[in-house]
């Protein structure tokens, strides 16, 4: 027969076995993590008509969009899980409880470049708190505190959560007289880390006629050492400015309450988050070990979630994380926990007599009990059917043979320790059981050893 | 701001918050049985080169598929898990380990006509056991087992599995002469349900030539009250025939090993699931009182799952269950529980003092405890905050007024019963905790009482 040669789609991430337990031990984390805060779970539609999805319209994402026709339908797949979070809330407001906080986790598609890392469909793991006209500054002050649990949780040690506020920002701005200029200002202050106070200085005169000693008084504070000391002098001039740093002592000082350690976090007036869409709290995250990554989770404060679908004023705070990036990052620095147990199942039963009778029995016994147990009873080598076991980091096997099988008992060998034992299937069974729940879920990151 | 009106796709699902979490929870319940029985999760691009998910080409399916273009790509959306499972295990033969069990729940499209419970984005959720060269008939058997398992865990009582083997139908055409119609004979009768003996008859004869005592002959047997005593005069004369035999019954046999109650399953000849890729066992799954809906669950045993890619000869056996349209069904027919938690937290935490740390020790308390907190801080009257957590469900409220906090306490009331207490923080987290361990999780689905 002609066949076709297989493959996958470059950009389209594939995992083997081993590697999406891996995957789904940290989605796993991310579900349950989100829960304790109090979000529930949202699942919207891949695909959505364009006009909808592109009500903003403009830019890149246009670009990037896989946009279709089917019929006449014009169809485009989510981009983000923002648009469709602003058109769900608008069409189902009158049957949503406001606060309305959500997490989800799904894929979403951008046609990028192919290249090492970057990925056309990939995960995203947001949260997002809504209010109905309003919403209190201490949700705000909540986001790191479910950064820091998440990644913790995650097994990550040696991350920074970034904290900066857009009023703050733009407060400043009107203060040093570049207000009309402010978008362009952030947008270039965004590349300080990557292209150095010079640059930014000359960009800014050149481009935007900001004169040097500003730019000076403007770097002299972003970069201080005690932002917040540094803040103090300009305030009581402009109520936008005041008003920021007041958001910002407040979910610093929230911060602590709700548990985040103080070297989890910083102030970083640099912080901008580019574009208009954030208008007071804005985060990002870091791995210090890591910094040429970039932010592993971001997000901010905006005022007006759904001003393309409704008139009703839907202000929120959320963050990203973008999960197969992340994934691939970790993996590609060394930080998948190997520990971690993959195999697909707990115990590999080898019947070795012509009635399966027993061997079922005890593998049902095993799954009411919670054990994951896989019955080899294919017609291979005893020898083959470990190396099976093995390959897959099946921690147990067990044989019924006809011995066994006469005295209605089994044989049970962890595999890692190369301890066997005769007993009943029962006591075989609390066995495992009892391993298995001693040996807890390892983390899915565990950060490489220090130099 | 000129505003676009939100909405939905048609037969895209969209859940509210509450019938989202009832969803999730069969997901959860689904992996979980799923994984017992040693299943390894998988997820696959939705998105593949057309050339290779249409490699078998032809029929419905390329009528139905979302296909474009994107740069000078040509792709499509996967319509089912079949297809991109086959392109995975040709793909990474080399890198798996036969046999090969894996599960997927994931999303599929086909372009169906919109109408009421048929769906164009619907998940399915597959589970398929893959052998290199050679599969045991144990694994066929297992199939039932796990079938059984994961809808009595989902709640589901009063369902049937059907099971029949496409040899035995197979070697009896041969026997009745009718080996070359085979195919058209056994489409015919697959319809036999909906159309009746006469009409089943009349087909065979006008459109097959098949002399009516013939078929007189195949439908006494296939109506048989007693099926497998039905088979046995047959036997002795078609190979193929008594394997196929052979193998319903050791099918049969072990299904009671496998812990399968004898009312949960029935051999049925008159199933064939159409088209010509099972070879062996197959499985239907009706409910009880509502047959009108066809199965719920239905798969087979295949000979070659990736003939299109390889020369790899790759026996499987494998089920699906078309989720969304099953979800869509039971909520329709008043199956889905409402006894089942769907609030997005189990307590509402109001403070009622300025400073709000008490509140924020008390959410991370919870929070260390794995149970799930909201903080209320939001400027509203006490009395709409109640009403947010009756409207969510959430069992419990927990109130830091002026007093509690002056004596470092915190009043619990159980929203459910109206008990109320104030006690210490820990003592209040230890009661919801207790509480809530109490309540267990309940079943998605509920049978609807008897009338």
């Amino acid at each position: 027969m002609a066949q076709m040669k297989p493959r996958t789609l470059s950009g389209f991430m594939e995992l083997l076995p081993a590697r999406q337990v891996q995957f789904d031990r940290m989605v796993e984390i991310l579900r349950k993590s989100y829960s304790l805060y109090g979000f529930t779970p949202l699942d919207t539609p891949l695909i959505e008509a364009s006009e909808v999805l592109l009500a903003k319209g403009g830019g890149e994402t246009e670009k990037q969009i896989y946009r279709f026709t089917k019929g006449d339908t014009d169809l485009s797949l989510r981009f983000d899980l923002t648009v469709p979070l602003a058109k769900y809330v608008a069409l189902h407001h009158n049957e949503l409880s406001f606060p309305f906080r959500r997490f989800q986790i799904g894929k979403v598609y951008r046609g990028e470049r192919a290249q090492r890392g970057r990925f056309r469909e990939f995960y995203q793991a947001d949260i997002d708190v809504i209010g109905d006209g309003k919403l209190d500054i201490i949700n705000e002050a909540e986001i790191p505190a479910i950064i820091y649990r998440t990644f913790t949780d995650l097994g990550l040690k040696r991350f920074k959560i970034r904290i900066n506020n857009r009023k703050v920002l733009n407060g400043l701005f009107a203060l040093l007289g570049l207000e009309e200029r402010a978008g362009d200002v952030m947008r270039t202050i965004d590349k300080l880390e990557k292209i150095g106070p010079e640059k930014v200085t000359a960009i800014l005169r050149d481009d935007f006629a900001v004169p040097a000693d500003t730019t000076r008084t403007l770097l002299d504070l972003l970069s201080a050492a005690d932002p917040m000391a540094a803040l103090a002098p300009f305030q009581g001039r402009n109520p936008l400015f005041d008003q920021g740093v007041e958001e910002l002592s407040t979910v610093v000082k929230y911060l602590a309450a709700f548990g985040v350690p103080a070297d989890h976090f910083m102030v970083d007036l640099t912080i901008a988050r580019g574009l208009d869409y954030y208008t007071g709290t804005v985060y990002e995250t870091v791995m210090l070990d890591h910094p040429e990554i970039g932010s592993i989770c971001s997000g901010g404060r905006y005022d007006n979630l759904a001003e393309y679908y409704t008139d009703k004023q839907l202000p929120g705070v959320g963050i990203s994380i973008g999960l197969t990036r992340l994934f691939f990052v970790l993996e590609d620095q060394g930080y998948l926990n190997d520990a971690l147990n993959t195999a697909p199942a707990d115990v590999l039963i080898l019947p070795m007599t012509e009635d399966l009778s027993p061997a079922i029995s005890f593998a049902t016994a095993l799954r009411q009990a919670g054990v994951r147990a896989q019955l080899h009873c294919e017609q291979k080598k005893f020898k083959q059917k470990l190396s099976y076991a093995d390959k897959l980091a099946i921690p147990f096997a067990a044989f019924l043979g006809e011995d066994e099988v006469a005295q209605g008992q089994v044989t049970v060998k962890n595999l890692i320790t190369g301890q066997q034992q005769t007993l009943s299937p029962a006591a075989g069974v609390e066995l495992i059981s009892a391993w298995l729940s001693g040996q807890g879920q390892a983390a899915p990151i565990r950060e490489p050893e220090e130099a």
